[in-house]
């Protein structure tokens, strides 16, 4: 190769270093959820310090109206949403009624690739179950705490949780730079499964589509599929508080809303493949006072022609 | 030209196609609007899917908080914000209480240049009368449906629209690959249109202010201009609810809100330029209790001197 | 050199600067404030006027859920997060009740090197009191504002506001280029500082920890030291609604929420390193009707053992 050739060709590697260097290090989105709302600056204080990290981090959110303190309702909707986004994606949860105190602050990374940092209060609860651990560490906060925030001790979710999760998110460090291995297991939440007997499924209300008022179950298709359910079929539901009936009806089970008229009732698959129950075009758990929690029961039987 | 000459060529060739081929690709604004207020992970999921076809989208709400099941509130919001983003973007707009039965999923293409991904029940009524129709493809499911999603009956904003509408922004696919023309009309909503007689002009409340309560009307500005209006004049107000007289005052026509005293009303052009009432500082809709929809109306006739 | 070194040296300077020209005009965060709400399309309107400017903006917010018209809600949520963005950012806040008024519109830099966009009526002025003013430009309408715009007078927040702000951002307007120097003082609401008299703090209470019901007062960090507190002291805490004793207890102060038994109560420093006071796990100022503002004074008075 002649000198001049060298030359050049050092300098192309030099500028397609330069060029996809960047690219190489690609970021990963990074998705807030809290209890926090939207009425003060606390979301905009965790963005800004995130911003701080790596102002070409792409930065989403998947609610930040958990109700106050509802770690189950923080571990719903990550459950809820974390399939819908990629591998690698850095997902940072701060529902967290314990800051101040000892328990640990973790990332959780799953089976299928993504992050999760959090307090370690159950909020990965539903995580963990359905997608599986791969590995968890506990946050060196010695290393990774905003700088000049030693003095807050109540806001973790700014000082540590967003700046932790930019730095995941932007490859800044290595998940293993997190911290230590956690060498033991995480908090979860207890929580009921479904069973089923027979041509009866049995489950609970984890949650209301809150905004519609349809009544979402534990129930997954998976266990309604061996009632060889078809579209049309009826289903005897009842719904129970503790032990007070509270719903009690004869209910076909359809494809969608628009398959019985307005008003009346219908059991679908919901958007998680849930057995769900509603009102088309109306709200069913305002108009049957039914809410959810663990003391809420759900029982359909399928009625045999 | 020698042959190191023509490889060095060649390469700064390869080069520059990989830098601003990124460019030439370059990403259109996806524009999200629902009716799932902001409390559970369905915006996040939906943004999540777009996310996934494209990690470079440039991702907006116009917003999440449409009354549910409001084809027309969706409508209006449309109207008032589409004109101020650029050509190209792609508004995906969810405001489905028909999912899952036979009404098309389709996507509406702007005189303007602007997309409308929605399903086909009005949603776009008031973007086709004031920008205009330049085509309509219905989309097409079998090759613009999210992977895995064919279980799922009731959730075509994640499924269907958001992942068709990343496709569309992103460049991925272009309009026409949508699917195929529409070839009927769309669906549209009834609405009433102002009218003018002389010195009168006679219109309804589409919507409220709602932050503040300022009562917009549907009387546009070049309808009030043939009153040869001018700052100051005095109008007399009437508005009804079906036959009933709700409100009846003199009213000053003025440039803004700061023209009157504190809590004293005042007739104004809204940022939409149209004829609209308020209280300055005060929230006329409540204390007045005056709503919106096609029972309202309103009329304003100038006082000659 | 020989030609054709020079030919190609010639060709890698323009791919240098084509490719690192775009990183040399790094974009700046566009951080919107509002009293809009997220219920209509006002905040949409104006991203999408921003992003129309330029769409590699980086947009945020701090909250748009500002109670309507309240100036000094605004000027404490700006304080609150400016300090976790980096230098450079653009905050744009639109609260402003006297849109249409002679109220100017302004753009304050701060010593620290940050933009507040916003009509001059008292927004910036915790701003300007704990960051410093470095220098206050009046936006000349003549040269910055959204072309078509000229008949609204009523919504100076997308017509003005964002894209004066955006053009900053983006680096398309310099900040000397915005307007000339106001040659009077911004406007400042008037506002009590806490005072200290032996072991004594006496303040206001300037805003709710509104989520969880937590009450802040104005009462520093640096004033509540020299009272020498340590973790597990006792103060005897007041609080009046003017001159109505509304709360009477002793209070431990320590460092977070856990540190205390759920409901019991607990004198802590807040994320702005304030003082405050709230019960572990529940709503203080709900639980003893504690609002905020002027009206409210809030006394901690050291208990010695």
């Amino acid at each position: 190769m002649s000198h001049s050739k060298k030359y050049f060709t050092f300098m192309l590697v030099v500028l397609l270093v330069l060029t996809f260097g960047n690219l190489a290090l690609a970021d990963n989105a990074l998705v807030f959820q809290s209890d926090f709302g939207l009425k003060d600056g606390a979301v905009s204080a965790m963005k800004g310090v995130a911003y701080g990290v790596d102002d070409d981090l792409d930065i989403y959110d998947v609610t930040h109206k958990i109700t106050p303190f509802d770690i189950w309702e923080g571990a719903y909707r990550l459950n809820q949403t974390a399939d819908y986004w990629p591998e690698g994606t850095v997902f940072v949860s701060v529902v967290d009624p314990g800051v101040g105190t000892d328990r640990e602050s973790i990332v959780l990374k799953s089976k299928n690739g993504q992050y999760f940092v959090t307090p370690d209060n159950g909020t990965v609860t539903l995580i963990a179950d359905n997608m599986g651990i791969e590995d968890v560490r506990i946050i060196d906060e010695s290393k990774h705490r905003l700088e000049g925030s030693e003095a807050s001790h109540t806001f973790h979710g700014r000082d540590v949780y967003a700046y932790t999760g930019a730095k995941l998110a932007s490859g800044e460090i290595t998940f293993e730079e997190v911290g230590p291995k956690l060498e033991k297991d995480i908090v979860k939440l207890d929580y009921q499964r479904a069973t089923r007997d027979n041509n009866i499924v049995k489950g609970t209300i984890p949650i209301l589509d809150i905004q519609y008022g349809n009544v979402w179950t534990n129930i997954p298709k998976k266990m309604f599929d061996k009632l060889n359910p078809e579209y049309g079929d009826m289903f005897k539901v009842e719904i129970y508080n503790k032990d007070e009936l509270v719903y009690e009806e004869e209910v076909p089970f359809v494809s969608s809303f628009g398959d019985v008229e307005k008003g009346e009732p219908l059991l679908y698959l919901n958007s998680l493949l849930n057995v769900s129950i509603a009102l088309n075009w109306d709200n069913f758990a305002e108009t049957y006072n039914v809410d959810s929690g663990p003391n809420w029961k759900f029982v359909a039987k399928k009625i045999e022609n």
